[in-house]
């Protein structure tokens, strides 16, 4: 769909167009027809003059502009907390869990040991923190149950199998196949007398050798509390947390891996009393109120479209009829005003956006990401859409319609330059990427990232039997 | 106002007058006033060849800007004194009260801890270190009262209500109405021989998933010596401490702020003997000679435009007279030089500055801010002035007359890329900002900011029953 | 050799061509000869409808620029991960034998130590941790024989000799020849009961004051497993360890560098069972698909080449009997078309890369560093190539002429700029660098390197006796 | 003086004086002189052409560049290690003697303390870190005699003197008149059976409210003996160290000052053998060869200017008789070559230099700092020089030209907007400054580094009696 940015072509039409019909044998249809043409091609401004009609629209899309932006803020401040909440409790995990841990990540991975004492204390010490976790934790944190509805930790280990043994004794046997052990440990097991039993078990003792990796899962619910200032109910969540004592690469240096991942979820078992709920029905009511302008502007802008189009038909046949001749496709494309097509683009997803908010609001739903997607393209859109009202005067249309013509040669170059730095990215990332820590993690990200995933997945789809 | 900010119009105007006058039956009332147009709307060096008049004002401006720069700058070193004692102080207040401070802060807050013992040690760190004050620390401190006329710590903590209890012991019962609990304890306490019982009181066990925040603020009271070396009285201040453990977001992680506000007081009770105040005086005779030269400079640009006035009338009524016209608004605006404004504006600013600087000398007063900002923007005015001069000469004419042209083309384009980049900035910070760090700090920061002090100052008006 | 990189050049050619043949006697072979240059001259397009002769060598550009890209990014992942695991190695020793390793190198040296107790203190941990380090480290690394055969330290010290003492005791003598001792510690010696023995040795009793370096080296030899998981043979690795105490500069700092060097080897006594390698015949015959496709292009290519050589000697000698004048140089390098040997040289290396590809995948070879150039570079080559049929699009062609164009001024610029910059660097450096730590280490960096390597060379060939 | 920097200017003289010597009485005289003048402005290829003289000054010119910068290169790493050991001494130094110090100054002092304790601590682990020096330190450093010749520690505390007490206890009393308590620790005194005892004495018991700071100073010998390695002899230092605690703010805060400086001195009692110092005559063989061409470009360029003088004279003598008419200044100029005073300052700093690291080499002389100033700028005029013979080029003059024509206007565009910078710069920083730390360094840093330098001026001549 071509969005026609500027009046200029919608000018150049018009003139078109009456000399086309300056012709003397001019019947009254021809003269209807010319003057609902010159009115539709005018802006709001000439359209006053003309018939003296307001523009509702306009006054509409500001209106509309001033309540979205409003909406939008709201909403980014609320979902603001609920990611700050997320954040500031993985922050806070890693701090419980990892023993040694600076306050900032070194890379993807959290930290890192190289010794095997460290790998062994650095286990236990999460195990141990995991035990302790309600006299030391300054969150709401409980224990929660894993997918196999146990509550407890989970340590796995993955590993090559052991070859068979050859006679001779310094060879080393290893067989390509991955073993995968796991042992759980639920809170009782911790907190029996003989407290540090498990701890002998054979499974921790690791043969680093062959070993792949540790993980160590386990989940925890927490609430958020915070809104409850807001005077709104609070969210629970589960944090399904996994700590991964990474050895693929058997540099002699394993990496531990902190992934955590919080799902908002039904709040049990919760009562907050006291709460006068009196501010989120204002908000909702705010939101019903940008549904209701959304609709209208919707139903406003589908109107002028149909206008359009049925003036683009009076005018197809007229000019078949007339000159013989169809109009052609561009001259056609010129009834369709693509800003309406945007402006009801963007109202389809504030409504959509409005609705998900308000059900968000009263707890019903918890995917804040698709709804600030919605919200926040639509107000995008909104704001780009004032763009066409600087259109109407004349010294911002000579911007637009450079910025316009330009447009192509810069797209041109880039496109040129673009060959020559996609070479150079490969060639460099290949040749000079081993000796130069900068090119090395900049160029070719891209694959490096891709790349780490699939095979991440591919594990994934190893581990689980 | 409008600055006419080049002669130019100026020049276009005189021109048009020469025309408007070169009709044939000019008497000498009219010659008398061409003539005093001609000069008025001449610049200095024209003056002075024309009547050989001294152009006394530009000296008197010239010395002006020597002598503001002058004043500004002494201002300013003295200002850097104040403001690094206040900074050095935090500083030190934060290494001595903050346990395990890196000596940068973390964001707006100091550091922050993540488990229950660390909490209760931050604690009581904070209130060991106080009552060990005046044995550790390096500066002049003593212990000042609080706003409740009492010496000591004020400890208080925020929490939810407990709800009633339900009977399945399962379920949270929190009331969303917030309880503030304080304790206050004075040095006399601290120091009681059974030091340390104060330390097992059921205030000091917190209940941290109700606990909102704790809040312990105290008052020093210090002198500022170092004002003896420029043969000054010292400065005595009265520093507000609080440090808040933030726990409004429940997420497990406690942050640390460290607020201090500093005041200057009159100081009581201290005598500095040996000191010869002769350098205050020489600066005091110099601030005088300021306030004079200014003084002159107001008379004379008064003066100015209570005469270009009364030539602007002359010849109003002449052109009424002559022509029955009125003369144009735009015109008549020439008459009024904006330089001259700016100038009286400047000279105003300096005067009320310069006294000001006197009492904060004499220590009659303490508000370093108001006066720093009256100098240094009348000291912008004075140099801002000097382009006036610079407009003079020929070259540097073009140039100026350049950027008056091409400022509105430059403002429309902010204006048109200023509309794509809010719907950016309001779609990004919403869209991708919860997933990429630097998005989400530095677009909506402006929201944030004022959120979050929005939500302080309604925290602060429910702490105060 | 030109690379006549648009076909602006041509086409003049071709109407120069055309008139110098407009003349009326022109007989059946000029009339053939014109065809074929004209034809000749054509791009793609034109070819196709002139005698819709498919674009064969088109297709195949096409085809191989995806195939040589897919196959680099396939060889640098591979890469990617030998250079890591090497680093990551390297990581992992830093942190193993150095004493307080912080994580990141100071400077190009790893630590330095500043007290003589902490010379002896990092020394011995170094012997310690290498006794210890089956039980320590995290990787598969094993005792390696050095280049002596023997397994173990070698540490070795290197002094200026002590001069004769001279009767007043006062005076400092010292012979400025370099004397180099040198100790084996093997791991039997380290073991033995009286464990620490070695340390009371009268060796490691150290002079600082005639102390020039301590060098202690060892070899360690490591598996890369990782590569299992693609299901390929694992590498072996011999790695040389060299940590130096550098008091060369007798500063009261010592600077201590770690140099690992990791060679891959031929792994003994390792057996891999239940891999199987089907991945890697993937891959092998991908690789063989591309070097067919080059092989192809290569051909057709000469071909072009052997044609185009073959037309200009007929024009050649048609225009020598025709206007008995020579064809000018320039006019004959019109038929070497550049791009063809851009092609050349590009599928030559894809050939040689490819099958250096092959041959490290199984295992014969190892130098993936050449292999890197190779297929970079030609990828790099292939890229660029891409221009040139954009240069068949008239409006891209307009903007690679403009480079073209602007090339020389843009170049002479440079020189002029760069005599004024490179005065300014040798002067920059040697009047304001001792004093800024900036200017030191930008701008004479090179020098600076090149003499520090030239030095150190020349260390080395002292040490040998 | 002018530096007429292109041929542009000449040529047209050349051609005014061609068209005025038009005339057809013109004598034997007047054609010679004519023909003189044409050569005199003809560059070195056309006076080539014209006359076949070889141009021996380009050739010396280039054959100089290559060595000047050979020279400055050769100087410049020399220059480096003396630096570098300099600066590696002064990080050993406060590794050695600063307690906790973190291996990077804080801004430009090297730590800070914030309790008593700290202070004291800091100041005694100073004075037995001293004490045990040969112990620990790697350097070669003995102890060296201050200026009053005593080997040891001076300790000085510099504090207001105490007022007359008043009767009521609780006003502080100080005078602020400046007192200063020294006191010496040699060796022996620490090295004494009863070690520690120093500590207690009443000296060491600081009055924090009064006190302005703690000087603690001494002086250390040290050997480079690196350059032994180069077959050069060794420099030897004194080393003047001062550690101050400065408490001036009194604002809770001690910031530890560190500063040393190094001065280079005659070595005695150091017997070096073996050393062959063949090395070091190749190098002044090179300064000699150096300063031999550079007499001989300042001859060359000497005569050049005589003749061009002559030349003027004989023009304005045949112009003032021809057309009883002075030459104007700007023509007289125009015989003046600007390039060649250029070369002959270059020329002159050359030797100059080359003679002082001639001195420096044979150890008579140690002003590194004056040598590397003459080199560095004569080797920047050199370079700049090779400008002179691009304008020989037509191209590049055009380039130069512009250049040329282009500076005038962005000087003044400089100057207008300097001016607003200026009145921005101290409005900003006394207006916003305080409340934001970047405004706060970076604007006034020129006042403020400038003030404290007259301050620390000061505080020196008061402290010396």
């Amino acid at each position: 769909m071509v969005l026609n940015l500027a009046s200029k072509s919608m000018a150049l039409t018009y003139t078109e167009i009456s000399t086309m019909m300056a012709h003397p044998e001019s019947d009254l249809m021809e003269e209807c027809l010319k003057e609902d043409l010159k009115f539709y091609f005018m802006n709001p401004c000439e359209k006053y003059r003309a018939r003296h009609q307001i523009p509702w629209k306009l006054g509409l899309q500001i209106l509309k502009i001033v309540m979205v932006t409003t909406q939008l803020v709201l909403f980014g401040l609320n979902n603001q907390l609920v990611v700050s909440f997320k954040e500031d409790n993985t922050v806070a995990f890693k701090h419980l869990f990892l023993k040694g841990y600076s306050g900032v990540d070194e890379d993807d991975y959290s930290c890192s040991v190289y010794t095997q004492e460290d790998v062994y204390e650095s286990m236990f010490f999460i195990i141990n923190q995991y035990h302790r976790l309600k006299n030391i934790s300054l969150g709401m944190l409980g224990y929660e149950e894993n997918e196999d509805d146990r509550i407890g930790l989970r340590v796995c280990k993955q590993h090559y199998k052991k070859g068979t043994v050859l006679p001779s004794n310094y060879t080393l046997n290893i067989d390509s196949e991955v073993e995968i052990d796991c042992i759980h440990l639920d809170p009782q097991v911790l907190n029996s007398e003989n407290s540090g039993h498990w701890m002998n078990s054979s499974f921790f003792s690791l043969e680093f050798y062959r070993l792949l990796q540790v993980e160590i899962s386990f989940n925890l619910k927490g609430i958020d509390l915070q809104t409850i200032h807001a005077r709104e109910l609070p969210d629970c969540y589960v944090f399904h947390n996994i700590i991964t004592f990474d050895n693929k690469a058997h540099s002699g240096r394993i990496k531990i891996y902190f992934d955590t991942e919080a799902n908002i979820q039904e709040c049990k078992g919760l009562h907050v009393s006291g709460s006068s709920q009196k501010n989120t029905q204002y908000i909702l009511m705010f939101d019903v109120f940008v549904i209701v302008s959304c609709v209208t502007s919707l139903i406003l802008c589908t109107r002028s479209i149909v206008l359009a189009l049925r003036l683009q038909k009076r005018f197809t046949r007229f000019f078949l009829e007339k000159y013989k001749r169809r109009v052609n496709d561009a001259d056609r494309w010129e009834f369709i005003n693509g800003w309406y097509i945007l402006v009801i683009i963007s109202d389809l997803m504030t409504i959509t956006g409005s609705i998900l908010k308000m059900e968000i609001k009263e707890k019903n739903l918890t995917n804040y990401d698709l709804c600030s997607i919605l919200l926040g393209t639509s107000t995008l859109f909104a704001w780009v859409g004032v763009i066409r009202y600087l259109g109407y005067f004349q010294t911002y249309n000579v911007l637009i319609l450079t910025m316009q013509a330009s447009l192509p040669k810069v797209l041109r170059f880039c496109a040129c330059a673009g060959m020559i730095y996609l070479g150079y990215t490969f060639c460099g990332w290949i040749v000079i990427g081993p000796y130069h820590e900068k090119v090395r993690y900049r160029a070719p990200s891209l694959f490096h990232q891709w790349s780490k995933y699939l095979e991440h997945k591919d594990l994934f789809s190893q581990e689980l039997p």
